[in-house]
């Protein structure tokens, strides 16, 4: 029996592209003793994974030959161990393929859900990493200015909702005019602010009367400059990602580090989102309550067929996605 | 009655020199209600001194023509308060000036000490510095590594000593081979690196085999994006300073920012010492207490003369000091 499977053929030294990745037809593996057999339904596409092809970071670096890694929901075909069982929807680390076996100790059995896509988006690492990076690194309180770049992408789109919630002026700020209305109109940011426009920082200042409490960062370099510039004594700079450098192979830093940190007394602080693991269960509560509210809206981007994974993922370095972007590999159990 | 007094005479827009400074000749001011006349006898100099006249900080930008602002060691002359009596030796903020009236509530009555010139360096704002920068920023544990920037300077110097006396491993980084030497044979730090010698990181791998849990920063630029790229996952970048910009008309931030502080989860904070002024009771005990068991050793270099407030500032920007550096004004009181 084979399966088909997507390697990193070669890594990437400046921009992604597809030849980076081949598109392989392999046997299928079997499971070892302690392992289940998975089959991957969805595959998170995430800006973290081309970071990943950088070298070491919170895992180690991907090599040229290796299945390219990514979070995935699956079903269990076959399982060595008691807890698992044949049509169990479980979320573990994945790989880009239609199978893989994996250690069941670091399989997570899923709760029974309206829509599977739900367990990526909202109530999964792209909701996960906005409710931890927000509430536990940035600690808004109500009344505070948020700032949130790559607003209409899967993690700011919460981000910036949760910060609604909880009674915060949010800003936004993303590629393009079509993108900004609907970061405002749809999903209710005060403002969104176009990047690829001229006059960012008159434009952020407008936008944020009261200066800048918490900057959520999901791109880095020029827009984390600016915003810098406009931060409140004591603000908070929560981490999340630099899309803005992944692709650069010169990349400049902003120019107000450190500066800014020290005149203000800053907190930079950088996370993943299994750093929080602990509190998970608070956060799925909280974004449930907030879904049943009408408080967050969740705009999820499905991209059909493992063999369109590479493209999904330059398409999103490219910022061509509004929502959570995934790949359905294979179809919900019957 | 006349005194000298020093104002900025226009702000440096690239490296500082004498010519931004005019030493005058001025009436003696005298005390409203409610303030004191102080005779100032020391007045620190810092690299914050020169960020200062950069724009607003964490203080009102100082504009052209204003007296340049210090934090002074002086003794009461008058005083139109009961908490205050003629001969009493008080810190303050100050002004390169042999006289100032200032806020009697903004005055701070000081212990009697051996030495005037410990309320400045140990016991004063380099050595509470130190301590509240290392140990609430950067909160090490024994057996971490801990690297400092100018190494041999005011703050430096007493952040590797109080990281030895907690049982840290301690990496100084000074310029020029006379420094370091003088770092790791009389201060004590397991080890010094001498920035403007090349190979700056492998040094520091060699240095810390362990890798890097507190970067305590004075100095931003090259430096920072340095340690950055040998810190441990979970480290905390201390910002206390950033004088490697302060004189550059153009500086660059470190490359690696932020995606560093993504990956390894690094916390950078900036801080000033005044943050932390309901702790200066625990700072000053825990010094006294060092200092007692011979475990800090203090270096004073107190250059005479309020005219040559200009050049100690500028020399210390350049490097040239060792120890705390200060300006001292007038005699001790009789």
């Amino acid at each position: 029996m084979t399966h088909r499977q997507i390697i990193v053929k070669t890594l990437p030294k400046g921009p992604l592209s597809p030849e980076h990745f081949e598109l392989q037809e392999a046997p299928r593996p079997s499971p070892k003793q302690g392992e289940v057999l998975l089959r991957t339904i969805l595959m998170s596409i995430d800006a973290a994974n081309r970071a990943w092809l950088q070298g070491p970071t919170y895992r180690e670096a991907v090599q040229a030959g290796d299945l390219m890694p990514t979070f995935a929901v699956s079903e269990v075909l076959e399982s060595t161990v008691d807890r698992f069982s044949p049509g169990d929807i479980v979320a573990s680390e994945g790989r880009w393929a239609d199978h893989i076996c994996w250690p069941a100790h670091k399989v997570m059995k899923l709760p029974p859900v309206d829509r599977l896509e739900h367990l990526v988006s909202v109530f999964g690492i792209a909701g996960k990493t906005a409710f931890h990076g927000l509430m536990q690194v940035g600690r808004p309180v109500a009344g505070e200015t948020i700032v949130v770049s790559a607003a209409a992408g899967s993690v700011g789109m919460f981000v910036g909702q949760i910060g609604k919630a909880i009674g915060c002026h949010v800003v936004g700020v993303a590629g393009g005019p079509e993108k900004c209305s609907w970061v405002t109109d749809h999903l209710g940011f005060d403002a969104c602010l176009d990047y690829r426009a001229p006059g960012l920082f008159k434009a952020m200042k407008a936008a944020c009367p009261n200066g800048v409490d918490v900057y959520f960062d999901n791109v880095g370099g020029d827009i984390l400059e600016t915003t810098l510039a406009l931060m409140n004594l004591r603000g908070r700079v929560v981490c999340c990602g630099a899309i803005s450098q992944y692709d650069d192979a010169a990349p400049q830093g902003p120019r107000n580090l450190p500066g800014a940190v020290v005149m203000k007394r800053l907190r930079m602080e950088g996370f993943i989102v299994t750093d929080f693991a602990q509190d998970d269960a608070k956060a799925l509560h909280a974004l449930q309550v907030w879904l049943r509210q009408g408080k967050l809206k969740v705009e999820e981007d499905v991209i059909d067929g493992l063999e369109n994974a590479p493209a999904a993922l330059i398409g999103l370095l490219a910022g061509e996605n509004r929502g959570k972007r995934m790949v359905r590999v294979g179809p919900d159990p019957a």
